[in-house]
């Protein structure tokens, strides 16, 4: 089938390639003209025919807002669009009644994936009415993973960012979990091969899994990560994850612990560790001794 | 080669079994004469040709204390004891004191596989000196999975149940990541197939992991999971490693989480609570109000 | 002065009493004619001489901003709009627009104080631009307590209602600690008189604070709180507090754990221990042992 | 009456103060002759008359160990020793034994009051059998400070170090609450006046107290605490608490986030966000881009 797809990056550029392999049509748009297809959105949507599907791959918030207002101007009822960015879930439900009233379609669809989609597939968590994401099916196969795994339609418009953005919460805590037991392996002298012990767990354990698979890639490019900061950006899923918990009243403390952990290890100094400082101080005395008092 | 095996439980009694597939000699001695091959440890030993091996699988704390004290009266020097029971890991020094001033040579095996281990295998994590780890390597490789992984000697003596240990807590903080991320899908209107985003997760996603297939196992036996109270219990080895942590002033936030929720789930009502709930009463007045204060 | 107040509540109704100990003219409007000074709002600003001001008491949300939209087309550029009710500080500067656009100034305050506010005071914590605010100040004076304290001009529109949101997430953390700190207390044998443990901390600790003062008046009602249910709600702003420290990527670990401890104090069960409890017993078995594994 | 004092530091020096300025005879011991008013341990025993007391105000650990060794040669039956250091609860039956086997009576009291202690009196949490406690009364009621708190017998041998220790986990999850808060509200534009919001705070809220004050006191010194480092130690208590709520089987998220914290603090950089770092780079490629993944 035809489809196009806005957004040429990393992540786009590789899910163009992979559709094509799969045997379809894509009609890739980018700002870059060095990997456009196309000169203009305008002649992206010139070049399907109808009813059209439109893959938007972009950066979530300003620019997909942007891209889907554009949208809405040039196609026509019976399209359908799929945001496959990195949007907030509670974007989807605005972004679907913009394009309902033009009576476009409108699928959410979280991608997991990253530099490892292209040849093993693209995890898709997808959101909206059945007959939209019905239409996207071959597009979907395409991406997903070979066998019974890596797609789902996971319930309304929104369902699919959601079940991402958790993907990602639970990523971050089972990031967390690994770091700490490796912090704690690295810090007692009886254990002498840290990396061997993580090496070992790969098989047999509770806790294989592919990032403990990865964690021990990074282990044998750098034994004790003597090359990196402990500096960890958070991509904004993570932070929605704790939003969504607290709206809903569902306790989240590793997940949160996670982000919390993230957002310290980007402070140069800590503001609230200097006021705890400034207490001791003022009840221990300026020549602060080692009893607490 | 030839093994005494003390303990033939859940655990014991499946490795005995897969050592002996593995071509070896086991004697077991188990409490319990129904699944004993001798009546008495003294048996055991006299059993056994010099120089020993005898594993000991039984419960951590006393009763292994126990085993340890009856072998370090019946064994002679050149034999070696391993400890594969979920020993804490300050025991290990202690033990391989009191059986080295005979002569006696200490291994402790952090063991991982429960009922599976059987068939696939048992991860091991090893510690203690190279002579007495290099003398149980026959049944070290028969125990542990096939392939490059599952086994390692992480270092001194108390590495391995440190290794074990930390992965166990890896572990809570796993499990609690994915239990976490299962309420929050399941509080949201718009995600209709919570299970089904699990199951879809097994494959193309940065979290697949063999936990999260028994997540999906346990998914299938009972969508909600209304058959099970929200109960769980701790095994210690969690506790401990957060111990290990304050003891070497490693922060250990998301793991600590995973115990302190366990711990909660436990309480048929939190007086931590009743405190917090004194507290709005007593600033809030006796009917109070939805304004905190 | 004369002032309009506007929600007769609790809060409201003492205010109003205290406001006119200080010899103040307070015209009082609430939708229960038994406690209301006038039969509408049209006639509570038509009983105010210009430029007036309306101190709005009404709870946070859809009430306040209804309030708010009333009043802008009751009142005329000079007048001056405090709401002092527990409004989000995100939308002081929505309410201040809005007024503005009419000319009329707005000003957002933080109260404390509860039931005890009548004879104590209530601290009041105020946002907006200093001419509003100095319009006010003779209320403010009225309201605030006795002595150098109780009243701060924080900032610009919004951080009156930021500072108290604070004052509240620090307040649920400080509720925690001593909850946790008398659970603890309550469950080790040696100490006989966890109560007077408590009373004794209110001089010459470190911890010594009108929260603890309460904390013993509750546990000389009711030692061990056996008449309680460990049950807590929340009251909003210890969410938003969370979700601003998300915004400004600031770590807020006990704060947090504190919001979360009352999500969890208000589940019958958990979803996510039943979760837990469902991956423990698929791999150790359905007859769950004591190990771990 | 006559009292031996052991130790005098910068508590146990103002404590023989305090407890002269009541009109009792302290006779001081201390490795520092410049303070110590007898040269030997042996010499201070002889100048008391018996049934003698002597308290003991050295570090916890060794240092306390070894002075209860030589006062269990020194003293006599019926005499009674008091620990006021700050040791761990856990240390103090092992003291009470080892003394006790000779008739000479064990008395632990936690003290709180650092450097404000000599002019407020120090707050006093005691642990021992009625009859040893009570022939120490007036030497509490000396240190204690005035009004009806700051003294309470807490139950058995160890519950005054035990409580002591509660009252120090309280402390560190206080702090955090205020520091917290604090890093937040500088972070906020709107808010323009952090300090005056902390000085407003201390009349009229919910979370005035003692350590607000300080927080005050420090702010004047340096508004934006721009002298100090974020750096925290800890005394040992913080751990001891947490040690002692995961024996207990007690959550304590709020204390144990505060220890935690204080670890984090003192590290150049974090171990564990080194690992997340890495496992960010395997996933997402070697130039790490916006998204996750």
């Amino acid at each position: 089938m035809q489809i196009g797809l806005i957004g040429l990056g990393k992540m786009g550029g590789n899910m163009r390639e992979r559709i094509r392999r799969a045997g379809h049509t894509v009609v890739g748009y980018d700002r870059n003209p060095d990997v456009s297809d196309v000169g203009t959105l305008n002649e992206l949507v010139e070049r399907l025919e109808g009813p059209r599907v439109v893959w938007v791959m972009v950066p979530a918030g300003a620019p997909t807002q942007s891209v889907i207002n554009e949208l809405a101007g040039l196609l026509s009822a019976g399209d359908t669009v799929v945001d496959g960015g990195n949007s907030r879930w509670s974007d989807d439900e605005k972004h679907a009644k913009e394009l309902g009233i033009k009576g476009i379609g409108f699928v959410d669809a979280g991608v997991s994936g990253g530099v490892w989609g292209l040849e093993n597939g693209y995890a898709l968590m997808v959101g909206g009415d059945k007959e939209h994401v019905e239409r996207l099916q071959p597009i979907f196969d395409a991406l997903k993973p070979e066998g019974p795994y890596g797609y789902v339609h996971a319930g309304k418009v929104g369902s699919g960012h959601f079940s991402k953005m958790v993907h990602n919460g639970i990523e971050y805590a089972m990031m967390q979990a690994y770091a700490e037991g490796w912090e704690l392996l690295e810090k007692v002298d009886s254990v002498e091969n840290v990396r061997e012990v993580f090496r070992s767990w790969q098989e047999g354990t509770v806790i294989r899994s592919w990032l403990l698979d990865l964690a021990v890639n990074a282990l044998d490019e750098d034994e004790h990560l003597e090359k990196l900061r402990g500096f960890a950006e958070d991509s904004g899923e993570g932070r929605w994850t704790v939003e969504a918990a607290i709206g809903h009243a569902v306790p989240l403390p590793a997940i949160t612990a996670s982000l919390f952990a993230r957002f310290a290890s980007r402070q140069d100094d800590s503001p609230q560790m200097k006021m705890i400082a400034a207490l001791r101080n003022q009840f221990g005395g300026h020549a602060v001794e080692s009893a607490e008092e």
